[in-house]
């Protein structure tokens, strides 16, 4: 009898599987046409929902509390949706001590005050020591598009421009080495809000869509957009910002950086003739120094992402089927 | 050092004081000022957020799936809130059956069907064995509010009578039940959508206030409404609608049936004019030909519940301070 894998929970290709199990008992009446990470409901207000299960709690660049918040908040943000209110759910082990809660809690709040979220609803619950691994966090962010556009993949044309935002894969690799005891000094989650940087792409005319590289890191992102629309991607190795604690990281682990998660990192797809103008739009904030054009969307290869090495190679970018690295987020 | 025990997951005192340690850091202004199980948000739209661990996770009259449509899109529906959309997440351990996971599915999706409801946005994750004991659900459910009045606690006056929508107490005597291998046939949770039962009197101009009695029971319902709005309440035991079966099972466990939770009971505070017109409409419902006026509002003992007991006798209703029975929803 099929069970659920660790490989379900990867973000690849596994856990669009298990999310299609889920679906498939609703009827279609009872589900919304469009399954982004962000929902639109009564047009114009952004809901979504992710439960944090990281381990370690803390890691080098933040912690659980303030990756709850900075999560839902960016599933927000690359829909134009302003992140407006946060409820909040905690499940705790019992033992847990309630000053590294009031800590994390405390990173929350700090991130929900910069962005001026309102938490407007929550529950706690506590279980028997043994049932749960410490502290799991749940979110559902609430806020207005500000948009006229929902931002969505069906925006995407051929000759569009893929930006990376920042370097990648610095939140998996940061979880990959406290995990393993290796911990680069020069090495920290990328965890951030990603509205502040953002917002001023909103108003390009040429922006097609943008999404947050989360659990499966851009990789994966780039695969749900080829396959979404049936269009090629074309990714340039050497082009994709990657900083050098990351990849010795991912050469001493044997992790590849395109599928390792970021948290404060949005793949964005705009038009040719505005792709330099958001590039200087997103260097202007601090988070987004490294952002970079790293690809093409392509009317060949249709529904898969090619990557042009360094070396003058080309391979395919495959959507990851099993689990490098569970509890990254 | 202070640590989180099962008692701060009781519903009761405990779970108060740990809820005031996660809100106490967040500044005032990031925090709305009705801090009820359902939010409002831009007036009328309500929003609430629950974590369900229940176990087992099959019980008497339900299952996990059912419970985590119900419990949330009750919420919404003891504010005058139609439950509109529902957002999940689903945290599962590794080795779960995909069958066992898809029936859950398929009960939270028969509710979704029965009220009308939208899944609108999810998540899943998958925690390596150990790390979850079998599976949590979390569901965040928005509505819009149909009343004109929010129905909060600051809506009860002296002279009001109180309520109970249905016995109460049967999903925590039944879950105690199960986790004790006694099973009394006749014994199953009362696990259902209120909205349906609810709606014909959010017509009443006497109708006050609302609350599902969930975790804590009917006792801590009480006794919130008492101290939030110090004012007195007086319950009338021999009126108190408890069936045989329930009463057994605390006979047996010594359990007290006010603070044994529901899932589908509601406390309902109208006018005295109001009263036997709310419990026509109630009976109605088949969920609630049990409905009985159980109390009354007092300027007496201010802040206190008191319990008319059946041999003449009062007695003080406290909130519980500890937990009876951990993962009851």
């Amino acid at each position: 009898m099929e069970k659920v894998t660790l490989g379900h929970g990867s973000g690849g290709r596994l856990t669009q599987n298990l999310i299609q199990t889920i679906l498939s008992v609703f009827p279609e009446q009872n589900l919304t046409s469009n399954l982004e990470d962000c929902a639109l409901i009564w047009g114009k207000i952004g809901v979504t929902i992710d439960s944090f299960t990281v381990s370690p709690r803390d890691f080098p660049g933040g912690d659980i509390g303030e990756l709850a918040i900075c999560g839902s908040a960016n599933d927000l943000a690359v829909r134009g949706v302003l992140p407006r209110f946060i409820a909040m759910s905690v499940v705790a082990e019992e033992g847990l001590h309630m000053a590294e809660l009031s800590r994390y809690m405390k990173s929350a709040a700090r991130i929900c005050e910069d962005l001026n979220i309102q938490l407007v609803a929550g529950d706690t619950k506590v279980v028997p020591k043994g049932h749960v691994e410490g502290l799991f966090i749940t979110t559902c962010a609430v806020g207005e598009q500000i948009t006229e556009e929902s931002l969505g993949m069906d925006r995407l044309q051929p000759g569009d421009k893929i930006i990376a935002s920042t370097s990648i894969g610095r939140h998996g690799a940061a979880i990959g080495a406290s995990r393993f005891n290796l911990n680069p000094e020069n090495l920290k989650s990328d965890c951030a809000p990603l509205w502040p940087a953002l917002k001023p792409l909103l108003a390009l005319k040429g922006l097609r869509c943008m999404r947050d590289c989360t659990r499966g890191g851009l990789g994966t992102v780039m695969c749900e957009w080829a396959e979404g629309r049936n269009i090629g991607i074309t990714l340039v190795e050497k082009q994709i910002p990657i900083r050098i604690a990351v990849q010795s990281i991912c050469d001493i682990l044997g992790f590849d950086p395109l599928y390792l998660a970021c948290e404060g990192c949005a793949a964005i797809a705009v038009a040719p003739d505005d792709a330099d103008r958001a590039l200087g739009l997103l260097r202007e904030s601090s988070l987004c120094e490294e952002a970079a054009v790293i690809g093409t969307v392509t009317e060949d290869h249709a529904g898969m992402v090619a990557l042009q090495t360094e070396i003058g190679g080309m391979r395919v970018v495959d959507m990851p089927v099993g689990e490098m690295l569970p509890r990254i987020c």
